[in-house]
């Protein structure tokens, strides 16, 4: 059991780091999850004019000055992805599959997803279709289940379901060579649809269709509302104020999640106001 | 008259800078009003930790990387004082003394100003106490006006208006060489009280009192409710929704005029958000 702390940043990217340094100013005590590329689009961007300050320079090269200003500061991220946030009053529970982390305040930074859902996912989503394979892994005891998987973490995913179910085809979404345990069946192809009338029934595919009994779409985030429930939602983006304040006391959220511009700008000054607000916050609970 | 500009920005610190390459990049006519060293608040920090990217910064430089990247894109700042911004309904005027600029849209950026008012100060104002003393002066002909000057741009005006007046008394409430016409009687004490039963009478001073007409406050900013009329203000602050927007439609609003936290990041990060609202009203407008 890890101690509690006293703001969980969920999301590595400009959002996330800008509320770790300011928690990190005030002198809380934080834990950033994410990745060691910090963001995958800030990584990817050519090239960026208007970051203030920074005139002309690349995604790589300001990932790096991020990087630096982090280290300078002694934060580190942990490199976990977050499957499920629950509100218990006090403070919140952070699921890392069967780890928990625990926190007295939360600042969602994870960006957005832009990849479209696919045909059937949305409607048999619950039945049968679900993003978090650890968790709802052993529902599936002695059946099939299909893997949708788009990015490496996935297959980690894809093994560790392996020894709990009978059989698991994997779908890889990306290209690169696979890490997986030898039972696996890897299928590539290109997905027309996830078919079920009640529940699923089955992958149907360019040449061919998979008959199973559950389905997991690992992407590189989970859209909010799944992530942490309960949580408000405007327009497929987390509902806050001009505070960051989500309608969840203590949970507040910046950056891309909450709304456009996308931006990097918009993203880092919102992370900004969001771990302020987290510091008040507990400051106030310090308080009572 | 000069042409009617797509957005006017008013305000040189990093909300209205960041406001203005971001509506340079999407190709919009800008016009920014501030000053020559930016933002006052900026070049006195004496060390920033926590504008991402940029770690362990003084203000000065950093007002140096600013003004390098608004070069970098041919980016200028009018160094004038708006003194009152009227809409129009189809457009805005901003008004600098006499003369009249005309935009489309606009970016409040002013900043806050810390100064407490004077002990008087509110009670009488529009009752002898004014903040554009260009703009009133005429009304004193004949008469004796004293000026409170927080900084050496109130001493152009303390001249203008010597022109218009019978008597100007000047009391500077900053240190420096002073730069004014002889005629103007230049009072070197502490203000204890503007006062007046239904309008102003006099200035208290620590060391005497100076009997006047009227009483020009003349400080860095003018409040954002001086300078928009009809502008819904909260807490001393533009009252702003999650997308900059003000109440008066083509008018936003970003940094520190708009709220808590007073921070770089959050004034950059709203300047942003602000400018490409500004861009999607224009574009918007354009179609109708
Ligand atoms: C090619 C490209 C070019 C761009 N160019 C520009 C530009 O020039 N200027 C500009 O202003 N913007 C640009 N953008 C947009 C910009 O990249 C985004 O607005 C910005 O990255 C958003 O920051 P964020 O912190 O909200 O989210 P992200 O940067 O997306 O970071 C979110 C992070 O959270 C992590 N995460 C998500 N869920 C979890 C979880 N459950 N547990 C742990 N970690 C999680 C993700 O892995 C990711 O690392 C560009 C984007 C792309 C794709
Ligand atoms: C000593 C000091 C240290 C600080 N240190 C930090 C720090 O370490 N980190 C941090 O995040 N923040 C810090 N701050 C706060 C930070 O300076 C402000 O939050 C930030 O400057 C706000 O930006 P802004 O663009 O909203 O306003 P400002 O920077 O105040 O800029 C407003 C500009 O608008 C101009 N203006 C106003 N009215 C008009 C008008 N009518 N016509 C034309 N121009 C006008 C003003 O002259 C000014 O140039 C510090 C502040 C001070 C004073």
């Amino acid at each position: 059991m890890d101690s509690r702390y006293d703001i969980a940043i969920i999301g590595s990217g400009p959002a996330g780091l800008s509320a770790a340094i300011n928690a990190k100013i005030r002198n809380k005590s934080i834990v950033v999850f994410g990745r060691a590329e910090l963001s995958d689009k800030l990584v990817r961007a050519p090239k960026i004019n208007n970051y203030l300050g920074l005139p002309d320079i690349t995604g790589l090269q300001l990932k790096d000055r991020f990087e630096n200003h982090i280290k300078s500061m002694n934060i580190n991220i942990t490199f976990e992805k977050i499957n499920e946030i629950y509100a218990m009053g006090e403070y919140f529970g952070l699921m890392v599959n069967e780890k928990m982390y625990e926190a007295k305040t939360i600042v969602l930074a994870t960006g957005i997803e832009y990849t479209k859902a696919l045909k059937g996912e949305e409607e048999l989503l619950g039945k049968g279709v679900g993003y978090c394979a650890t968790c709802d892994a052993p529902l599936y005891k002695g059946k099939a289940v299909t893997i949708i998987g788009y990015n490496k973490e996935a297959e980690g995913e894809a093994n560790y379901v392996n020894e709990l179910v009978e059989k698991v085809y994997y779908i890889p979404m990306y290209r690169d060579e696979l890490n997986l345990n030898e039972n696996i069946e890897v299928v590539k192809d290109s997905i027309l649809e996830i078919y079920g009338k009640e529940k699923v029934e089955k992958v149907i595919l360019k040449h061919g269709e998979i008959s199973t009994d559950g389905v997991f779409v690992l992407k590189d985030s989970i859209s909010p509302a799944q992530l942490v429930p309960g949580i408000a939602m405007e327009d497929n983006h987390v509902k806050v104020d001009v505070d960051m304040n989500t309608n969840i006391p203590g949970c507040f959220a910046a950056g891309d999640c909450v709304g456009k511009p996308y931006q990097y700008m918009k993203a880092v000054g919102q992370g900004q106001i969001a771990a302020l607000n987290a510091v008040l916050y507990l400051d106030k609970q310090q308080v009572n």
